[in-house]
């Protein structure tokens, strides 16, 4: 089975991807021993993305996907957005990031947010393919669920009447940000051989 | 039939792409009377690629194909890559340009040289398929052929005994670095409907 570098350290990651994208061998960066910083100095989740597959690249000539996602909270103008994974400090642990969040958030106003995450399929420096979706729900003063990481329990989908982290993983991948754009890789994938 | 803007003035290039994809309308900026100036300022062609697609849609909303293309020179290092359309001058002609080209290479040092092309399919900003490809061919001081366009005259390909501009428009699809991408492009098309 060909293999695809999944340009991250994050192990719910590369469990979801893993779910979806199953026709490839998809191994972490902890898997090749991968231990360069990657700057991610670009102010799109596209951007930061491609700054991952290039710096994986480089070192494997083989091809990367990353995946750079995060939750945009309109009351917040857009934030934390691409500064999802670090936002208030990178030292907190996903209970305490997101009780941040809310911790900035007023109760009393708009309370609607996005979960966005841009899928890069870097095959080579020659051919990319690139595809960011975005689920659309609201936050939650009431945090619930262990399924999931990140700010899934304070992501509330209403056609669902639960959080991101009461899905179990199939509902999850269905309807989240990373499943759906991993079902569109997964379908470049089976039509390309790579 | 659906519509993909080509974000180019050039005839040939349109010309070139419209053999290729033909099932889509391709239409060029003067066809959709486009008169803003896009600031090229990427250091690469798929970069530069990037760069047209983005201001494109940005006025159109629709799908934006875009070329970026050049010769690269091994004696000089790849130049002049990007900044092959405006080599010498931006008010040179064709001609012009290969000339002052054959000006600056010493004929008797390597002459190995790439034709190269990045085509960006820039669906909407979140569904992006990017194809570069390049034609590995040498320089000769012998312009030859009334095909084609830039510095066809100049690139010769030795498996043809041809120069460029000598093939006929099929034969320089096939073997081209716009053809091979391109037919990259059009089988992404066949497959997913934009």
């Amino acid at each position: 089975m060909n293999e695809i570098i999944f340009a991250t350290f994050n192990n719910h990651k590369v469990y979801e991807i893993n779910k979806i994208i199953n026709n490839y061998k998809i191994v972490s960066l902890k898997e090749v021993n991968f231990t360069d910083e990657i700057i991610e100095n670009d102010n799109t989740f596209i951007g930061n993305s491609l700054i991952k597959c290039k710096a994986v690249y480089e070192c494997y000539k083989k091809p990367v996907l990353a995946d750079d996602s995060g939750i945009c909270v309109n009351q917040l103008n857009g934030d934390p957005g691409i500064h999802s994974a670090r936002y208030g400090s990178p030292e907190f642990n996903d209970k305490e990031r997101y009780q941040f969040l809310l911790s900035r958030l007023d109760k009393n106003k708009d309370l609607s947010a996005s979960f966005v995450c841009a899928l890069v399929l870097f095959i080579n420096p020659n051919r990319i393919y690139i595809a960011q979706e975005e689920t659309k729900g609201s936050i939650t003063f009431n945090p619930k669920g262990n399924n999931g990481f990140g700010y899934d329990p304070i992501f509330y989908l209403s056609e669902y009447d639960k959080t991101m982290a009461e899905l179990s993983d199939e509902e999850k991948n269905f309807i989240s940000h990373r499943g759906k754009a991993a079902r569109i890789l997964k379908k470049f994938l089976e039509e390309n051989k790579i």
